[in-house]
């Protein structure tokens, strides 16, 4: 235990030692660095897949199932994949020394805002070893040092990952300390990682629920993480029922596994007996489970299961849908403040004022009207990247790019200027 | 014990469903409460006086020196600021809703940013009575629900205040528990306040040093606080002497137990002599203590002391000053990064080169080239008000304002759009 308390926090002094250099490198050269990272993966595949393959062993080996294996393996796809990811950070415009807001002040002083780096950035992450390259170049194009601590079943493969992105530091004339991978596969250096302020100050996890609660609840490190998403849309009496029907659609079936898929469909009684066969019809179609209340069984009949209280408040990542019918927006608004995680809410209406009303008071890391709850992410925002998503409010809320990773310190412009 | 976790508990779920309210509350209405709460506080300007003198009685029976007694006390003058204080900020621009970003997306979808309050802000602070109505104000306008835990010794004054701003809430029809005063002076209940993450969104400490310790190491919710203010000014070679002797006399003498007063003065070998004799004149006369690195005293001789290394690390908050000789920028820039707090540091120079260089290198909440340290500030920098000073990066640093208190959604406008 000593050992990895010891071996965490020499990372840590490396990683705060290194942040400073990167800090104030320029995006020339970071931009470089990226590069080199990415010709050194290229170069070295061959053995990239060697050590995927250790992993792959030791994992059926281990009785992993066949859904963590597929996450855990390389191929030649994958890798050009990781390499192509490293390029497109590349091209992101470095937030880094952008000057803002500068504005003069009655005393005379030129006052405004830098971006400046966080400093060290903590990532916690579960087999897909593409997330180390990933979040290296993130972390160094948005100028932080990171230590990155995979799991244990891909060790071998986060290692041989990790070698290319240094030899690419290198190459660049950046401290290799820049990014750090925690060799160890000891649970207790995830312990240390998120209880070292003075090294670290962020960690993203990057995982199942279990991990996130895990690192959340005993962190003494600020954490930017998302728990649940339990996303709802809510189809309003004054919606265009063919909008309505693609949107309700699109938000359930575009993909299931995924945090910004709809779990609940909110329908207006009004609009209720317009919508709900048709949608009854494409959920049917594509195996899609419904789980209604009383009013909605009502109108799709019992090919559709009853919703228990428990529905309400369930992240399905699945083809499974519960769907209630409000007799008016105030019960939806309702509903939503109870049972929602605050990760993404939709209406789909033509009514001004209700549009305007759900923007203003649905507490969430996203409100939409007339989208599908799918757009909530990094890319589609524009953002470039996404380093995770937010469903806290401090910091940073919703996806998160590289400006997540920074801050802003002020700058004051005078001229021989003294307070009076 | 209980009883405080309960009491606790209680205050929090008070302030959750109110700030629900106060989160869509008008501008008109959160000004209106505003104006109402200063009338009531005028109103009852002779029991604030009544209520404070008992304080200030047992506060002498209890043997509290002078300067706390002194910062305890109420008078006609400082209830007259304090309900000037909330009409200013009535005044100030309503951050909550404002939107932001609004661009168009490939996809065709309009994503953009909205204001949104942080939720449930708690405030702890010592014996100045009238940060309850300066903090209640500034939560209130920024859309945030109140919990504020004041110092035991002004307990009779702050319950007093806060009768007049539940009054005032409620004249404008706003929730009363907006703003509530924690009644018990038992020092559980600040245990409770800062680890109730569910009811509570953020901690501002506003005290010594110990206080705001005690609450970080502690703290289950984020903290908003800074600890030091060990400013440098820097003197470089290239300097306007006029304009370095101004700056240096105003940053340290200006005021002197205040975090943006400068603690140590470095100066260029080359410019030493030139400005630091008038500045050991202006210094002496002044009755500032010096204390300099041997260079610094070959040049102002016997009648400044030497600097020990603990000076270096010292937030004097006093007439007493470190003078280091440096030999060039570089070192000027070394001795920041190991002894700074990352409060304020000011370069005073002609050349461009290097006032971008100490910009872009020096990480600290406010870096400035040719101004006072003591502009750091959240009214002179514009904010309209401070709630704190943050020398952390995390979500916001340096002077807060308004906006340090909220935080941004993602909002997104569609017609119809899905995602394919």
């Amino acid at each position: 235990m000593n050992d990895i308390k010891k071996y965490m926090e020499d990372l840590g002094i490396k990683a705060r030692k290194s942040a400073t250099v990167l800090a104030t490198a320029t995006t020339a050269m970071k931009n470089d660095a990226l590069e080199k990272m990415a010709l050194t993966l290229e170069a070295h595949a061959s053995e990239l897949m060697e050590e995927n393959q250790k992993d792959l062993k030791q994992g059926k080996a281990n009785g992993l199932d066949e859904a963590l294996l597929d996450r855990l393996a390389f191929n030649e796809q994958r890798i050009a994949g990781m390499i192509e990811g490293i390029r497109q950070v590349a091209g992101l415009p470095d937030p880094i020394g952008e000057i803002g807001e500068m504005s003069y002040r009655p005393s005379g002083i030129q006052v405004g805002k830098m971006r400046v780096p966080l400093g060290v950035v903590g990532i916690i992450y579960e087999s897909r070893p593409n997330v180390t390259a990933d979040a290296a170049a993130l972390c160094l194009k948005s100028g932080n040092a990171a230590i990155l601590r995979g799991g244990s079943e891909a060790i071998n493969s986060n290692k041989a990952v990790a070698q290319c992105i240094q030899e690419g530091l290198k190459a660049a004339g950046l401290p290799t300390e820049v990014v750090q991978v925690v060799e160890t596969t000891d649970r207790a250096a995830v312990g240390e990682l998120i209880q070292m302020p003075k090294y670290v100050d962020v960690i993203i996890p990057r995982g199942g629920k279990g991990l996130i609660e895990r690192v959340s609840n005993e962190a003494r490190v600020p954490v930017i993480k998302h728990l649940d998403g339990i996303c709802h849309v809510y189809i309003d009496e004054r919606a265009d029922a063919d909008k309505a029907v693609a949107i309700a659609d699109n938000a359930k079936t575009h993909r299931y596994g995924v945090c910004n898929a709809m779990e609940t469909l909110l329908v207006h009684q009004e609009i209720a007996r317009q919508v709900l066969p048709r949608l009854g019809d494409i959920y049917d179609s594509k195996g899609v489970e419904m789980r209604g209340c009383n009013a909605t069984r009502a109108i799709l009949g019992d090919r559709i299961n009853t919703a228990t209280e428990e529905d309400w408040d369930t992240e399905y990542l699945a083809p499974i849908l519960s769907i209630k019918i409000v007799k008016d927006m105030d019960e939806a608004l309702d509903h939503i403040r109870k049972h929602s995680s605050q990760h993404t809410e939709a209406i789909v209406t033509e009514d001004y004022s209700r549009a305007r009303r759900f923007l203003a008071e649905v507490d969430s890391s996203s409100v939409m009207v007339n989208a599908s709850t799918r757009f909530a992410d990094g890319f589609e925002y524009g953002l470039g990247a996404e380093i995770g998503i937010s469903t806290d409010k401090f910091h940073v809320r919703g996806p998160v790019g590289l400006e997540g990773l920074t801050s802003q310190k002020f700058i004051v412009l005078g001229d021989g200027h003294i307070r009076s």
